[in-house]
């Protein structure tokens, strides 16, 4: 593109007809001017091609007023809706809060991971970032508090509560307790878990939900120990491995699942199963149109509202940054079938 | 945070033992330096914590080096791995050719996202926008070509070949071409097809992918005339549809769909119809989990490549800003259920 003679604020302000402090209000503070004056404003800036604004605003103030998010590399298309509306959620509490938010390309590892952050940091392309899919292994906080960077994680610390850092949370406990509750209403008295591989191990959200199933299982002293089965997060297999749990002496007459996926395949073993009878109830986790679809209950995490926590925690950190670390908590809804 | 006394990229330079010019192609072009030069600026960098180098090379270059795309409000969550993989697509490429990608949360209508893209490209945040999920009504692209916007569509230009911008789409017709194909050489003879309300009326991605099944059809001349249904994007919708279908006396025995989300009500209407008999055969759109847990092939699209090539583009307009509009068509293929 031809570069024209630059515009300078004053320009704009002249074109415009209004002041100078007006335009900066414009770019600064959109929501304190008035709509009709905006617009006279945003045209002026447009037929002046005003725009340096934002990069001279960030180095102004020495901030990029963007943070960044990692674009996953591959991910389980059912349960996909959740990061998605994640993104949104950020975007909307960002703009709000003039904040950008970048899209940065997993990398290959962590280390690189962690690289690619601080490079985008300490190069002024953002102020901080949201680490997402947090588990017990990884090493990406402990780098990113060493090297000054400014984060949030959805997610929790796993297991490294000495190691405090700004986080957001969906407290999945409460949900499969939620899920159990929803199934002792209904009569059910053998409530199973279909959970991960590695649930039961380190702390991950994997044992979170089991937790919050063997809880509320063990308050309602039902007759029998729990009964349980573990999958890869992949339908066929869960469909297997619920199969074998239908066939058990003590079958369950319900199963929470640790996802919609687990949930899309012990709902085709149930039907397998149940020939005439009635097939064993099933609950999933993350309320996706799958589980919609297959009339099945499941666990709603509010992504909405994590979302905009990180952007409360981050914010609050640029203006008080040696305020303790915190972590909240968020509690999930049981969607019903309609 | 406090704020330390500016670095410069001369002490940047100093501090790495490396020239300046160095510090600056490690900021501009990373892929110039070796790795452990590269390292070892980044350090620098990082310890002396100079920021400003994206901004003022913003106002430098009179370019944000950023372009931005949509967040969607809410998206049907079995096909929301093309979105995700599209995003990791674009930020991928982006990185790449030393762009961002920032994320904006839609708007609550075109007018208002126009307004939105404009604001951010004439503020200097970002230089371009990857339009999505473009429709014959939409009436952003003419907006964007009257404000001098860059921008390339991820998308046709449904109907409006008389107005043209860059856009990359992926060729449905092909796709469920190759669906119908599939199912001839497996011994289909009656093959149906499973769309959108709107398929068959404006020009859009489901006349796209109906036109492709009927074409198809048609060269086969197989005995009797193309049947098809229509169901809103919703998996409990499409199973009423289908199973209307399947009750016909001149039932399919394979139903082409337009989506995985209506694949999967096809499947359960043609289990639930088949009784002792074998079920029709089910062939959805977009490969995902979902197709692949109940064994139905799938067409699917090459988001990553799409993507790619919307950067492609766009990097191709800022150097040759009056070159003509360029469209590209990608083939998807067919997923097979293993």
């Amino acid at each position: 593109m031809a570069v024209p003679d630059p515009a300078t604020l004053d320009s704009v302000a002249a074109h415009a007809g209004v002041s100078r402090q007006t335009v900066s209000n414009v770019l600064r503070h959109p929501d304190r001017v008035a709509a009709g004056t905006r617009e006279r404003v945003l045209t002026a800036i447009r037929e002046t091609r005003y725009r340096p604004s934002l990069p001279a605003r960030q180095l102004a103030t020495r901030r990029a007023h963007a943070i960044a998010v990692r674009a996953e590399r591959t991910q389980d298309g059912i349960s996909g809706l959740v990061l998605d509306a994640f993104y949104h959620g950020l975007a909307e509490a960002g703009q709000d809060n003039g904040l950008r938010v970048l899209l940065y390309a997993q990398p290959a590892d962590e280390a690189a991971e962690v690289a690619l952050i601080d490079e985008l940091v300490h190069t002024g392309a953002a102020d901080a970032v949201v680490l997402t899919a947090t588990s017990a292994a990884d090493e990406r906080p402990a780098h990113l508090r060493e090297s000054g960077t400014t984060f949030c994680a959805f997610g929790r610390p796993w297991g490294h509560d000495d190691e405090p850092h700004d986080w957001v949370d969906v407290d999945g406990a409460v949900g499969t307790g939620l899920a159990v509750r929803h199934l002792l209403d209904r009569g059910h008295r053998r409530i199973a878990y279909l959970g991960w591989p590695e649930d039961g191990a380190d702390p991950s959200t994997g044992t979170d939900r089991r937790r919050g199933w063997l809880e509320a299982v063990g308050a309602a002293s039902l007759d029998g120990p729990p009964v349980e089965a573990r999958s890869l997060n992949q339908a066929a297999a869960a469909e297997v491995a619920v199969a074998a749990l239908l066939a058990r002496a003590d079958a369950p007459d319900a199963i929470v699942c640790a996802s919609d996926t687990l949930a899309l395949g012990a709902h085709r073993a149930a039907l397998a199963a149940a020939r005439s009878a009635r097939p064993a109830t099933v609950v999933g986790f993350d309320a996706t149109p799958v589980a919609a679809a297959l009339g099945l209950a499941s666990v709603a995490q509010p992504i909405d509202q994590a979302a905009h926590l990180c952007i409360d925690l981050l914010t609050g950190r640029f203006e008080a940054p040696d305020r303790p670390a915190q972590g909240l908590l968020v509690a999930p809804v049981l969607h019903l079938p309609s």
